[in-house]
């Protein structure tokens, strides 16, 4: 259902205040809005470039019903955001993208079986409540396996791989025996992204599809063009579409896939996103209009913006200590260099990008 | 003289809240930098995306002073900073652009003098410090010419057009008998100009000549590439890196020019401003790195960043009622919309703009 739109001047309310919820903030001033943050930590990337700050706990009812009342519509920078913050939410002011995305996003079994109901490829799975549950799921689905906790796992963390049968046990108790799957190895060829974005309206758009390297379960690199063919290339977005109309989604959605090997290739959905990606960077400097905008103007009810890339890219993320090297990436010809303003390089911290773009080929 | 370059995380202190200062804090915050805004007014289009906010007077020597212990570094968004103010500021933390930038470009006379004495071309001119004083310019600088203050003049405002000896009177009147200088009308071909950046090294870029066209004396749209000759281009860089290697400027340097017509078609020099420039804003969609973060750059003491363009472009203003269209230009291919976040759209007001590009020519 399409709402009139939002009237520049309007504020927009992000819960999340890290470098997805700065880059969303940054977009939304372009297009002449304000942003409220809503952090649980009083220390927020975006804070920086928002108009208002709230600092509260994300399943503090009170604190998020006067943050949803302050602001004229409010979107996620994250995916682990409880549901019931939400319908608080809801009460006050439209949510964007809807429940139902999160609902899909936040459990990879419900994930997987969302995706078998639309004929979905996804790797072999088996859902684990138990160690018994396991040891069966095992004898399905052969090691290598990686067992995969149900909720709240991102960059790799929340799951272990399985080599032998007699890691089972080991697994179980390193994922701290929570609601699990287990999960087949695909063999694949590349992993690949689409991000799309769907309006109000049911508009909906994807930028060109994205090959992504993976270091330490952390997105190392993406690049744009990929070698997908362009049949290959048209079936991603066709699932990435399939996707967002059965959420009813609006705002931009990410969807990881593999490229599968074998004798037939073909895709495989690893997992979504109900938000801005990591694998989108690319988009503020390769695309006139990003998919941090793209996501400003979908959730606001704006007619969406041109997704057209008028250069070729690769992003490299900047992780922990990378970003000391960042006077010699600013010197660099082709390059655009992004740091979110973290004080402390951590390990395994997500400091800042850099795209390196040149002519399209 | 150059100086350790600002770690992300420093504060920009900018004097100025408007779109300027606004697209100026956006750019900061891409580099992982925050932005300290002093405004005289507590309704500011950079506000909205600033870290911190200082409302007070430009001439107040306590705010200033307080305001620059603050911050790291202390910047402009426009030219009509009082002397005094800069000096405050320079006690406490590094000004750029440095002083004499201001000087030159607050006061028409002394701007023409300074061109004069670099032997760069500028239209025919005399002091005007009385009414007799105007009448005697007159037999030089026969009409149609142009009366306008030295001081304080932007967007056509104090400025009076003389068709004949017998308007000189009442144009003086029109001026509020302010010192001036007397134009020759220049008969030109087109307005271009160049936007250079100059680093604390002395590194200097210069991005592509722009061509402006103006509408009741407020820019209108800014068009690259120009038709200008490969060595009229090359021309009017050279001046624009003379003028800012006299003025030691660091920082982002507009220099608009005529391009004259005649049978030695050349450059004559219109005015300079210290500052990011309305004729910049395309770079921020058709360059990888644009003037406001290469003006960012340069005050903190960063290398500059890469000013190729991937694009062709056009920038049109979006003056009071214009941005009534926003909704429609948001649906147009290739278009990237900017609004400054301004409540009222009073007549001439810049309240947003819009860029369109396309594949390089």
């Amino acid at each position: 259902m399409a709402s009139a739109p939002l009237s520049p001047g309007s504020t927009v309310g992000i819960l999340g205040g890290g470098q997805l919820g700065r880059m969303l903030s940054v977009a939304a001033g372009r297009l002449g809005l304000k942003t409220h943050i809503f952090n649980d930590a009083p220390e927020a990337p975006a804070f920086d470039v928002a108009a208002e700050k709230t600092v509260g706990a994300f399943d503090d009812p009170d604190a998020i019903a006067r943050f949803a009342a302050s602001v004229d519509v409010v979107t996620c920078e994250f995916e682990n955001v409880p549901a019931r913050t939400l319908e608080i939410a809801s009460d006050a002011c439209p949510v964007h993208p809807p429940a139902k995305s999160f609902e899909v996003a936040q459990d990879r079994l419900v994930e997987k079986t969302f995706m078998d109901s639309l004929g979905i490829a996804v790797a072999p799975y088996a859902a684990v409540g138990s160690l018994a549950d396991l040891n069966i799921a095992l004898t399905r689905i052969p090691p290598s396996a990686l067992l995969k906790t149900r909720r709240f796992g991102y960059d790799g963390k929340g799951q272990m791989a399985i080599h032998t049968l007699c890691e089972a046990q080991s697994a179980w108790e390193a994922i701290g025996e929570a609601p699990a799957i287990l999960e087949g190895m695909v063999d694949f060829e590349r992993e690949v992204s689409v991000i799309a974005v769907r309006a109000q309206s049911g508009d909906i758009r994807f930028y060109d599809v994205v090959e992504n390297v993976h270091a330490s379960g952390i997105l190392d690199a993406s690049r744009v063009p990929t070698p997908l063919s362009e049949s290959l290339e048209c079936e991603a977005k066709k699932i990435a579409r399939d996707i967002a109309e059965a959420l009813g989604h609006v705002g931009v959605l990410a969807v990881e896939m593999f490229q599968t090997r074998g004798n037939e290739p073909g895709l495989a959905v690893n997992e979504i996103a109900p938000r801005v990606h990591n694998s989108g960077h690319w988009t503020i400097d390769a695309c006139l209009v990003s998919q941090f905008e793209n996501h400003i103007r979908a959730i606001c009810g704006w007619p969406l913006g041109d997704v057209a890339r008028h250069s070729d890219a690769v992003m490299t993320n900047l992780i922990g200590e990378d970003v000391n090297a960042w006077q010699k990436f600013a010197t660099e010809p082709g390059t655009a260099v992004h740091l979110y303003g973290k004080s402390a390089p951590r390990p395994g911290r997500k400091m800042g990008h850099v795209t390196r773009i040149r002519p399209k080929t």
